[in-house]
């Protein structure tokens, strides 16, 4: 098989030998592949792929069809249409993977949206509902709301009956978030005039906890997924206190393959359940052969899109 | 009755009108009542009294006899030794609660170590068991060991079956606060030795944030308490992404009426029991009069004591 490639921080079109299926893994013949931040992380020599994972092949998640089971990998028979988050290796015409971390693809949904849809919307899931505990009535402020998590945390939040604030910098996709169902979508300096915020999802970094953390509730969470604009946040402990605030954050990366099925089973109940029904969907600012991996992710970091980049085979 | 006054900054020994219980209230003749670092802040002008206690007497616990219930108020009877956590008048003769937040001290405890218990037992217990979920066989930083919160904290985690690790400043004390559970005392700069820590209380500040961010187990949790040290703490949001941690802190003083109530059942359930048989004690570092306030609160802010300063009533 092909695979987009890893050679001295370029990105190759390269032979590569053929997945072979585990116990409990399944091989898929890949259709479509979402990129990440993390791709370009990996491809400049930061953020290795975790153990397990092909250390030259980027590739986050991805949609396709199932080529082979291995012994005792039974839900799903060749050909059916699955979709995935994997430690790395989506890229590529074909990918190995645990069974459990396989979702379906809900019937009417085509693969290249697919594609796109895995690492957002599991990300934002876990995000606003494991971590951050987000229900109906809330108010939860989405920072950098017109990326591929971005997108996914305001329709998943807006499904749920939170009251949505979107932070977008680019005034051009203000009315296409609104249209994802963002309440209120706002220039990033105006965090302040739309709070206060019971739940903070922070895509941006540094400079976006500080600017929520005065305008928090009572038990607020900020949760931290990206960290773009900077790592290193100047946290005043007395706000924190003073409203019994919580700042977390996670990457599901690095997490255990038992944890990863357990994210996948919490997703398919949730957001692809709502996928299917046409509640949410995978906003697609462009797609790319996999061969033309290097145009894709001068795409992906030229930034000011709406949703994702994908890479399709064939 | 007399109270202790703050008067331009200055602490007197002054006549207030005996206070009168409302409905479902309950007025304590007071014995003993504990001094907090909160004292000093409110008698320097900061943190003043939250609304429905008195703005001029500080106090934020205290122990005590029954004088009179108000209508409702039936737990208690006249004379029943009773303590509690108050929003503010605490160091005074009299002093009157909502009788949901009065603690029975347990037979067998003299009411001066029990003026020093309830502000420090709570806040202890809810920092590492309701915000920080600790449990047995995890593993427990608690920074800053040797005052009135630390000493109750290393008590309850190592009751509760963790191991605990305790800085403290001051060598002397070392040996004290091992003897109260603590599997490990060090000074502050040896926190990254004895890790990784499952849960850090932080009674110090920003610079026991900073210290402990990159010592953490996935999951674990941060509770800050004091920020004596410092406020303003430089988070690395990629050390919290990657240890999945969560930064969060409280204070119980400005919870509202019901939510203290629900801190004294659960506190009455653990910490109060654990103190009537023995597993817990208030160590108290001195003893003052309630007329010799600006000498109880100077020995308070000098620092490098054990265990709890206490007012006393005639």
């Amino acid at each position: 098989m092909r695979a987009v490639t890893i050679v001295e921080g370029e990105l190759l079109w390269n032979e590569h030998p053929d997945p072979v299926p585990g116990p409990g893994q399944v091989v898929v013949a890949v259709a479509a592949a979402g990129i990440n931040g993390a791709d370009m992380l990996q491809r400049k020599g930061f953020y290795p792929a975790p153990p397990g994972s092909p250390a030259d092949i980027p590739g986050l998640e991805f949609s396709g069809t199932v080529l082979a089971n291995g012994d005792g990998a039974v839900r799903f028979a060749t050909g059916d249409r699955v979709m995935a988050i994997c430690g790395g290796g989506g890229q590529a015409e074909q990918v190995v993977v645990p069974e459990s971390h396989l979702l379906p693809v809900p019937d009417g949904v085509d693969l290249v949206h697919a594609g796109g849809f895995p690492e957002a919307f599991s990300t934002a899931q876990d995000a606003l509902f494991t971590q951050a505990d987000l229900s109906e009535g809330h108010s939860v402020l989405i920072s950098g709301a017109a990326g591929g998590v971005g997108t996914a945390a305001v329709q998943l939040a807006a499904v749920a009956g939170a009251r949505v604030v979107a932070t977008v910098r680019n005034p051009d996709h203000h009315e296409a978030v609104r249209t994802l169902g963002a309440d209120v979508v706002a220039l990033p300096d105006a965090v302040a005039e739309h709070g206060p915020y019971d739940v903070s999802l922070e895509l941006v970094g540094a400079p976006g906890v500080e600017a929520v953390l005065p305008h928090l509730t009572t038990g607020a969470r900020i949760v931290v997924i990206g960290v773009g604009a900077g790592a290193k946040a100047q946290v005043n402990l007395l706000a924190v206190m003073g409203a019994r605030a919580t700042i977390g954050g996670s990457t599901l990366r690095a997490r255990s393959t038992e944890e990863k099925a357990g994210v996948a089973w919490l997703v398919e109940a949730r957001a692809v359940r709502l996928f299917g029904e046409g509640a949410v969907k995978v906003p697609v600012a462009d797609t790319f052969p996999m061969a033309d991996a290097t145009a894709a992710y001068e795409r992906f970091a030229a930034g000011g899109k709406l949703g994702k980049v994908v890479l399709v085979t064939g």
